[in-house]
């Protein structure tokens, strides 16, 4: 695992865990690169719920509740649908905080006002969302995935700080 | 991420695409490296629906409807209870494949007959399931969980061929 991702990780568990607060993640675009990272910590189920990654609109709805019309008028890479996924993940496990991603870590997928590197994310402490717009330079999708995470967990860091 | 994860994560993609079939995962100690994996691959999204990540004994529950009795009754690492999480994500996805994971990464966890290293894996391709135990050499956490995943997905790719 990268390394600045895997410190990121350790920085998480350890102010989760200051602060007695649990995370859950709901991941599109990074594919549960997220949650592997924080369950990469020894002892993380301490502060680490679970995970849920919707790569398809139709698990974002079923199983995350993120409804229909906001993904049909907003399009899943968006503010509405992060945001609608982290709230979701975090009622679906319990969980203080959530965030959420959804983006386009190419090669394919790219639109003309949302080309690849194109990523929304958010952060929801105990319902006080934020979410971030990351336009990422197009590094090639693994490392895409891997930036967009260590966006995630500094975000996260920042909001719990 | 480890090249031998890589490269079964892009047999499986093939190996889903040429016979039609969607996969998802359920993933406890492996924590998202399995639905990580397979993500890295472009054009995943054809193959691959979701994960749950059921890090919580609530998660495995609420989520992916494994009955409380058989975590109570079996333990959270056992046949049965990966056998319950992988028939519970192929179902909540809509998926025709599902693989889960539910073991003792380290360094902490352990039991007198359940040392770090012991793993149990469940593969279920439309209802028919497999479950595997590995007993796997201790390497340290990350090693442990990268090598997990790398069994998960020769597991499949076994049922598969």
């Amino acid at each position: 695992m990268d390394a600045e991702l895997k410190a990121l990780a350790r920085e998480v568990n350890s102010r989760l865990r200051e602060l007695g607060l649990t995370l859950a993640t709901a991941e599109s675009c990074t594919g549960g690169t997220v949650a592997a990272a924080v369950t990469s910590v020894p002892g993380s189920s301490d502060v680490f719920n679970g995970a849920v990654v919707a790569y398809s609109n139709n698990v974002k709805n079923v199983v995350l509740g993120v409804p229909v019309e906001v993904i049909e008028k907003n399009g899943a890479v968006s503010s509405a649908v992060v945001e609608a996924m982290a709230a979701g993940v975090r009622r679906l496990t319990g969980s203080d905080c959530a965030v959420a991603t959804s983006g386009i870590a190419g090669p394919g997928g790219a639109t003309a006002d949302k080309p690849v590197g194109t990523v929304w994310v958010a952060v929801d402490v105990r319902g006080s969302v934020s979410t971030h717009l990351l336009q990422l330079k197009d590094e090639g999708r693994e490392i895409n995935i891997c930036t967009s995470a260590k966006n995630v967990l500094s975000l996260l860091l920042e909001k719990l700080t």
